[in-house]
Parts: C-alpha cells; structure tokens; sequence
C-alpha cells in the first residue's frame, strides 16, 4: 500500500508514492526509540544542545530541495514557507539555548537539617526527568513549524525524550525531507538511531497504533478537534494512560470597544481583514468571532472590512478535505437565520480552494444559537454585533476555551476593558490588546494554549520555552549519595543551573 | 437521610447523626464558590496568606475538641494525631510563605522590541491565573493532613482558588470542626462565603454530582485506586473534562542490595517493621514489597523482621470496610503458591482490626504471578528472594508506577544502585537511599507523586509547595497596557515576584 501527495494549486499528484507505514513499524519506531532513551536523556547539555542546532544547520541546508516540494505539496506562497523555515530553525535554536540554560531542569535542593525538632530534615533534592519515547503528530498548516521537526519534537528533544513522528499525509515529501535533516544531526551527533524515527501513512490504525504503544508516553498534536479528540480518547484506554497534549480549534475571539470605532473603525477592519485571510485562514489563530460594539463605528468596521475582502483572492486550501469543510462549516453559519453574508473575496483558480467570507449577526442570534461559535477552519468570521457593550464581559464569560482573545480600545474604554480582561484571561491562553492574534512570537513568555477545546491540556503551552515542560516529570532524591546523584543535583552545579536551595532561588552560576 | 460514624476501636456508633449532602447542596455550593472566586483571586499576596495562617489558628485553637474527635472516629493514637495536626498547620503556614514568596506566579516579561527584525517583537508577558473553584475530597488515612484543610485545600487556597471539600464519612465530625476553623478563617480574613464549603455524605451520587459540577475546574483526591479512576473518568466525561489529581495507590518497593544485608540486614530488618506497622500500615508510602539480594544476609533480614513483627500489636483499622480489604488481599498473597507466610502480629482486641503479616517469596514466582504486585492496604508486604542481584534492575523496571522506592546500600553496593535508581527514576515520584519511605517531609523538595497508577497525574505532587501548580494555568498578555496589567506584571513589581526578564531569572527584590 502507497500513497501519493495532491498539489491543491493543480489538483494532480505531486511526487514519489509513499508506503503506509503501519503496526509493525510502530512497533519497531517505538522500540528503537526505548533503547536510545537511556543514552538520550544522559547526554550532557551541551551535546544534546549542539544536536538541536545540528538539525536547525541541516535544515536550512536542504532548502533547495524542500521549499519547493513545501510549495507544491501545500500551495502555501514562497514568503510564507521561507518565514516559516525561519521559525522552525529558530525554535530548534531556542531549545538549545533552554537546554544550555538548564531552568527547565527545575534543581530544588533541601539540604539535610539533622537537628530539626521534632523530626531531622532528610537531605532532599528535587530534579525533572524527561517521560519517554513521545509521539508528534504532524499538523496539515504548518508543514515546518509544527510538523516533523517543529515545536512539539524540538521541545521532547530538549528534554531528553526519542521522538516518533507520524508525518501529516498532505505533505509526505516535506517530512522526509526534514526527517532525513533530523536522522542526519542525529548521526553526526554520535547519538543512537532510535532518537528519531519518521512514520507516514494515512490510515487511522496508524496513529491509533502509535498512541496505543506501550513504550510511548506521551502525544503531541496540533489539528482537529476530531483529530484530538480521538487521540485522547486511545490515550486514556490504554492500560496505561498517557497525556496527549493536543491543541485542537479555536474562534479566536475580537472585542472591538467603542472608543477603538469611534477613533479608527476603518485601519481597525484593515488590520482585521490581513489577519483573517493571510494563509488562507488557515491558522490556529486566526480571528473567527468579532463582538463589536454597534453604532456607527460598527457600520464602518463592517463596510471597510468587506471592501477590503473583495480584493482578496486567498490562495489554494491546503487539502480537498479542508476546503469541504470550510465550504460546509460557512454554509451553516451563511443559512443560520439572523446571519447575513457582509462580504466575500475571490475564490483562486485553482482547484482546491475557498471564498473568503464575512458573516454578521447579533448578539441576541448567537444567544440563541449558540453553534454559531464553531470554528470555521479557512477565511471566514462572524461579526457579531452588541447593542449594549456591557453585556461584552458576559458573552466572554460563556465562549468556550480559546487560544487567543483580542481587545481593541480607544479612548474611555479602559473601565470595560478591564472587566473583559478578566474574563478574558479565564478563557483564552493569549489575550492581546490593538493587535491581531496571528503571528505567534515564539519566546520565553508566549502561551500557544488555553482551556478545553482550544487543548486538552490547559496547562501547557505548545509554543515557546515553557513547551518542555510537557515532557517532564519531578524526581525526589532523598539521603542519595553524592557518588549516585544525576550531574545537575550535586553541590558542585557541574551544569551550571539555576537552583532553589532552601526555598530560595539562586540564578546559574554562568548569569552572574 | 443522615449518617454517623463508626469508632472501630468500639465498633459503635460514635457523634452526632449527619445530614447526607446531595446535588442541591452541591449546587448550592459551586455557586457560591463561582460566584467568590473574582474576589478571591485577586486578594494580595498579604490577605491570602494571612487568611492561610488563620486557618492554622483557628485549628490549633479547636484541639481540645479536635483530637478526641478524630481518635474517636479514626481509632489513630493520640501521638500521631498530634504529629498529624503539627503537618496540617505547617502545611497551611508553608503555602502561606509560598503566596507571599511568588515564585508560583511565573511571572516572565519579554520587552517590546520594535526594532528586531524580520518582524517586532510585541511586549509579551506571562503569569499563572488560578483555575477557579476546586472540589477536594477527604482521604480516610489522613483525617486532617489530606482532608478538609489539607494539602489539596491548602494548595488551592493559596492558588486562588475557591475549595469545596467532600469530607471523608469515615470521620464527618473532624470535618466538622475543621471546616468551622476555615469558614471562621474566612469570615475574619472579610472574603466571601463562597470560597470555603463542606460537604458530608457517604453516597457516590454526592461525589458525581461534585465532579461534573460545571463550576468545578479542577479536582484532588487521596484514596484508593478504584475511587480515583471513578473520579477521572466521570471528569473525562463531562462536556468540558477537568483535570483529578488522585493520589491512589503504590506498594513503595524496597530494595536491599548485598552490601547492606551484609553489615546491617538485622538493622535494616527492625527499621523495615516499624515502617510497616506504624499507623497499621495504612499510609500511601507503606513499603509493601521488598526485594532482597538473596544469601545469609536474606534469612538474617527476614528472621529479625518476623521475630520484630511478633511484637507488634497494630492499632486499629481506619473502617470496617479497610480491615475487610486487608483481609481479603493478604489471604490472596497468602494464597499463592511459592508464598510462604514467615511472620504474623497480633490483632488487637478490637472490632476493626487487622492482624499484621509478612509473607516471602522468589522472583520467579512473582515473575508468574503479576497480581502479586498489588498493594494490601494495610500492615502486610511481601519480601522477594532475588537470587542473582542483576536482575534487580530489571524488576525493577516492570514494575507499575510508585510513590516511592528505596534502596539500602552498603559498601560495593555503588554500580547496581546506579543502575537502580536510573530504573527506579522512571517508575517513582521519590527515591530514597537507607531511610524509609513514610513520614512524608512537607517542604519545597518533596514529591508525592508518580507514574500512573500510583497517581493520575505524574507531572505533579500533592505534597510540598509544588503542589499549588496543580490549580494554575498559564496566560500570556500581548501589548496589554500597564494600567489594564495585572499588578504582578507590571514594571513595578509590586508584589515584589522573582521574574523571568528576557530570559534571564531575576530573583525577588525583597530576596536581595
């Protein structure tokens, strides 16, 4: 059985045919992967960063050959596949520099107190393990940065965990290319093979096989609610259940406050219609649901919106399926009574595509019907808009988890603003004020993430520093002898890390 | 419908009849606890931790009703009961000292970088928000430690986060006092009501009906495995899951290398049965298997444990329904062949009593017999005879997910513990060298923890000031002007938190 990826910009197949890989080589993935964690998570700071960094170098290496075969595998424009390559590249080196920092490492210290009363204070030392061999799933929109060698497996890297990717089958040239990136830094950084092992297939017994391995112990996705969903699911059946770490839909919510229409309703439209249809809308992030503070300002938010739409002709959908869905998600809302298409772009050419589409409605509709805060995955949003803006904290209050919420103020909209923030911040991992929610900033502080359906694990990030910390578990050592402690938790600090010793933090060696 | 506890020292009834709580009161409850939780969590740093160490006041201020309550109800001596109630006020005071330290803030600050290309970076800062009201659930063992004032309530507490607790039946009047010490907490501290209520039942519908509250965000619980996988799997079920921290259960292995057999088995042997019959063998960390490098060393540790175990008499059993359980899983080990009892205790002259017991066996025969790996709640364990100490690490690594595991170490004992404990990192929340694994140290070190089953949960601890991590989730905020911030993320500091600064740890300035 092979199978064979589609060029959505022609319709036609695009490159070699691929063997679906199925339970068998599950099994042998995962069992390499088992036999190289030992040595894995042993590796010293600076060889599992230098790694890190091989597979950023071996990457941009490969450009010649990968971005075209990104192009023609997703249709997704030169710019936005070199940016992406950018970002991608840079979280492995970001990693790398976590792992060198060693704050993940999270080194308590507790030092014996044989005199206490009523009882002596054993000596306690606290360090994080990494779990295991990790399944990553790669996403269909993000065919580098979340995908083979993107956020989820340079973040299991970091700390120490074997990744098995199951490639996403709408880009199986693009992820044999990074795979071979990664198989190469792992070669030449003298590191057993089993640390990265690349499936592809696009049966359903394949990722189940994969979540379901005994020796995996924990998932990364980035996808469907479905998708996640299900993955869960096989997850928590297994004998053993592990945390699958899915990032899964969101609406991205927009509050546009009267003083932001009053002052500048237009630029505000103009930033909302770029965020809205860059990539297609294909974006985790992207602005689906807009509360707008009706008036006058709202009536020249909606017009300059849809002018603006008209000119854009979103490029090709990255999958037939996803363009189904699109079509059929944007029919529902279009056909929802109360709900009037405001405007629509082009569609491309091409033969998998969609119409940008514009829907509004009020406030009093989505009352009553609440489906119409479902994600529509592709260029569309619904602008809903709101007679009394203090009703604005209480429609927050009852959105579903997101990952993102935007507030766009003015003058006088600081009071209300205020009330929405707090709402907002239970609701969503990222709340933002005058920008637009696309165009994740990879770093220490950003939360790609958010409460149950954005993910299913509301206490992580799937984006930035913190990302490692899926893969971790806190260790207590007590009365361990010097001779038998892992590097990190010796007196001496021989990898340099920050430590709280005694309830107190004190910053690497290396900082001062 | 009411219900009264039983004292199993007397088999009799003992206090007052309790109403049985139900899903009204449920209701009743979360919604209060809803409705407090915006005041709750944004009292400073100063009001919730001197609301903490009110509650710490106001317990200490009950013991004369307090302990001859929880004696009566629990069968525990008074010592313990004493030590037990010094735990629950220090753990109340550390979480007390953790609110005004504010490490658990996470704050991380990313400065805008307007000039950074190919983009500019926003100004992206990051904290942890509490998840809302939390439903704790009272363990039998532990009246007042992980009870209705608690860990899990403590911790969440010191979150933020509003607390209804369903009290353990077992013991409704020690609930009953404590739970007046927190709401007299609450009333002098001027929070709202909400943030604290007790409910008392011994029905599962009441237990449902908490856990599948749409108010509750998240859950802790001490108990048996059973109970606990209940929990997460009504939780999982709900049209919003929620995350259970259960603490359910682990047979704590120890293991006793040739090196310490030979220069102390006689000691390690008494050290062993104190460990196990303290408190009748009815604590989490019990070590329950112990893996012994068979030899001389082997017999002498056996034959000194068994003569030690003559001598003990165990208290009573917490219930009826714990003694029955202990009955029933030591007849089982008993029962198996290749087990040989090799000591037994007296049962004390009570109705609900347990007769302590040791049995011994081969690897082999635990090899064929998986379900001798289960836990007997109880004062029982079982010593395994490994004839060739290689295969220590491999028994080591098949075993389920613990709390705790323990080596004892004696000379030449260095290159298998190493192996050991590299195994044993992997399958416990603690590893302990020539000690004993109950008496749980309570400070910013310990973890009371682990692999599933022995928690649902292993990235967090119930014990120690970690545990607060289990009711917090991160957000980050994106260009949110400094008057709509947060005040821990603003430039001020004013709560005076360690910081993540552009990556670099910036402790307290109150540390300085």
């Amino acid at each position: 059985m092979t199978f064979t990826a589609i060029n959505p910009a022609t319709g036609e197949p695009v490159g070699p045919a691929f063997p679906e890989h199925g339970p068998a080589d599950v099994e042998a993935a995962t069992l390499k992967a088992a036999a190289a964690f030992p040595a894995f998570r042993a590796t010293t700071p600076e060889v599992r960063a230098a790694f890190l960094e091989s597979v950023a170098a071996h990457i941009e290496a490969s450009t010649d050959e990968l971005w075209p075969t990104v192009q023609a595998e997703t249709g997704l424009p030169l710019g936005r596949v070199q940016g992406e390559t950018g970002r991608t590249v840079g979280q492995l080196r970001l990693f790398a520099k976590v792992v060198r920092d060693g704050a993940w490492r999270d080194v308590r210290i507790d030092p014996a107190l044989p005199d206490r009363a009523p009882l002596p204070r054993p000596d306690l030392r606290q360090r994080a393990v990494p779990v295991g061999p990790v399944a990553v799933f790669g996403a269909s929109n993000f065919p580098l940065a979340f995908s083979v060698a993107g956020g989820d497996t340079a973040s299991a890297f970091a700390a120490g965990c074997p990744v098995v990717v199951k490639g996403h089958p709408a880009h199986p040239g693009t992820s044999e290319i990074v795979g071979r990136a990664i198989s190469a830094a792992v070669a030449e950084s003298g590191l057993p093979e089993g640390v990265f092992s690349l499936l592809q297939g696009t049966t359903h017994e394949l990722g189940t096989a994969l979540v379901t391995d005994p020796r995996i112990k924990a998932v990364g996705f980035t996808g469907s609610r479905g998708g996640g969903l299900a993955l869960v699911a096989a997850a928590q059946a297994r004998p053993v259940p592990i945390p699958v770490y899915a990032e899964m839909s969101a609406v991205n919510p927009v509050f546009l406050l009267p003083g932001a229409l009053e002052e500048r309703a237009g630029e505000v439209a103009r930033g909302f219609v770029t965020s809205l249809t860059g990539s297609a809308g294909q974006l985790c992030t992207k602005p689906g649901l807009v509360f707008v503070a009706d008036g006058a300002g709202a009536d020249e938010f909606v017009k300059v919106a849809s002018d603006a739409l008209t000119d854009v002709a979103a490029g090709p959908m990255l999958t037939a399926g996803i363009a189904a869905a699109f079509d059929s998600a944007t029919d529902r809302t279009g056909g929802t009574d109360g709900v009037t298409q405001v405007g629509a772009g082009a569609a491309p050419e091409v033969p998998v595509s969609a119409t940008p589409r514009l829907f509004e409605t009020t406030d009093a509709v989505l009352d009553a019907n609440p489906n119409l805060h479902d994600e529509m995955f592709g260029p569309a949003a619904l602008v809903v808009r709101v007679a009394d803006p203090a009703r604005l904290p209480e429609l927050a209050e009852r959105l579903e988890g997101q990952l993102t919420a935007t507030l766009h103020l003015g003058e006088g909209d600081d009071d209300l603003a205020r009330d929405l923030i707090g709402e907002l911040e239970l609701v969503a991992g990222r709340v933002l004020v005058n920008g637009w929610p696309t165009g994740v900033d990879v770093g220490h502080t950003m939360v790609h993430g958010g409460p149950f359906p954005a993910t299913s694990a509301p206490a992580t990030t799937s984006v930035g520093s913190r990302a490692i910390e899926r893969f971790l578990r806190p260790v207590a050592y007590q009365d361990v002898p010097a001779a038998l402690l892992p590097p990190e938790l010796r007196d001496e600090n021989p990898y340099s890390v920050p430590r709280t010793v005694d309830g107190r933090l004190e910053p690497a060696p290396t900082q001062e």
